[in-house]
């Protein structure tokens, strides 16, 4: 179908919106740019599995599928733009950078910037919605799959580009890179406990190595981790160990 | 640009083609169903970790980068199929499917159906590469980035779809999704340990809750998983403790 023909149609639609329907289609068109040519996605987007109502087969109707199918989206998006924005960092750096961009807080931030926080709050306005914390990253995602969905790939790809990625504040993202292992060892310190990063197999050539790690915390093998240097490996055991031991980073 | 205009200079450069180039653009069309604009994105998808050469820079050049883009986008692409196929599944169940669909083995089998393991093999024929196991898998991926870059979303998209989301086994995919609990109880029994269940937290309220699982064996905490019921958050602590113990699934 066309454009024309869409927003004629669109139009003819937008004719029979409730007076809800129109503030909700006005607030999306401010977040995303255009017109939602179909409004029903982004109702759904903005509801959260704590507000699903369940439909006549039992099934939750929630963000939930949206939120799965937008959280790929976006990983593609933030994917490709790191990979021509860093032209000579390798795949590590870019993976670590990109883990950090679509992580929850960092979505959680971008929706309350973005405003996504205020069209839900309005929706569940007197209702009784749990404060779930990831709640608004949640609908990021969510939306994001809406705008796919609604508008194809192109279009979602420059609403991610300008509308959300824009407000990501990168230098500090790398800045702020950790060092897992570091953060292992002040935690032992603190805890008193033993720590010790095992080699515990190198396979592969002289060119191309894989190591693999244990971390050992009073004896006990808590994480592993594998890599092309023992670095690498070192890292990727002590990132799984901040995860199991709920270490901050 | 236009696909006519690109198309003639695609002609033009490949007069210029070498011996190996020429081969290599025939092996690429048969393979994606249309010459490659740019080779040299194919040349670098080919190019293992193992084989890298260094530039000037000292940076490695392989197909590790293409990797990293050509796993975001074949996560998307196989994301929004499964989204269309099942459209009563929750998202757990899509994950689960993506996630059996995109690992390492299961895109080393493609990798060697579709032939690019031949075209591997030809590359490296008598040099000394490094049988290593996730070799053809890793540059399935690095293609997929190569065909997004050289041919755009779209393309890339239809050349997932029909060339390669073709050749899984769907249902056989969705018949043996792992039950992980009942591995870890398997793996307890052969292994004669003792292996324990204890669900440490219920947030949420009557709607939604998320509870949290520790599996705990031999009395040490090996693993959590969270999630809206107590089977789901058992589920996923099942799973990081398979990770994390070896345990074959």
């Amino acid at each position: 179908m066309s454009n024309l023909k869409l927003s004629r149609l669109l139009r003819i639609r937008s004719l029979f919106y409730s007076k809800y329907e129109k503030r909700l289609a006005a607030s999306i068109k401010h977040l995303v740019g255009s017109k939602p040519f179909n409004l029903s996605l982004y109702k759904l987007a903005i509801k959260h599995a704590s507000a699903a109502e369940e439909s006549i087969n039992g099934m939750k109707i929630s963000n939930e599928r949206l939120e799965y199918l937008g959280d790929a989206i976006l990983g593609a998006v933030v994917a490709e733009f790191l990979f021509i924005k860093f032209p000579y960092r390798d795949e590590g750096f870019l993976t670590e950078i990109r883990s950090r961009m679509v992580n929850r807080e960092a979505l959680n931030q971008i929706a309350i910037k973005v405003g996504l926080s205020k069209i839900i709050a309005e929706e569940y306005k007197g209702k009784n919605l749990v404060s779930h914390k990831s709640i608004y990253g949640d609908a990021l995602e969510a939306l994001v799959g809406a705008v796919y969905l609604d508008r194809g790939y192109h279009f979602c790809r420059k609403f991610i580009l300008k509308r959300l990625i824009i407000h990501f504040d990168l230098d500090n993202i790398i800045k702020t890179t950790s060092n897992f292992k570091s953060k292992v060892i002040e935690w032992s310190q603190k805890e008193n406990v033993e720590v010790d990063f095992k080699t515990v197999s190198v396979s592969g050539n002289q060119r191309f190595k894989e190591f693999e790690v244990e971390l050992i915390v009073n004896k006990e093998i808590v994480a592993t981790g594998k890599g092309a240097t023992k670095k690498k490996a070192e890292q990727e055991a002590a990132k799984n160990a901040c995860e199991i031991l709920h270490i901050a980073i």
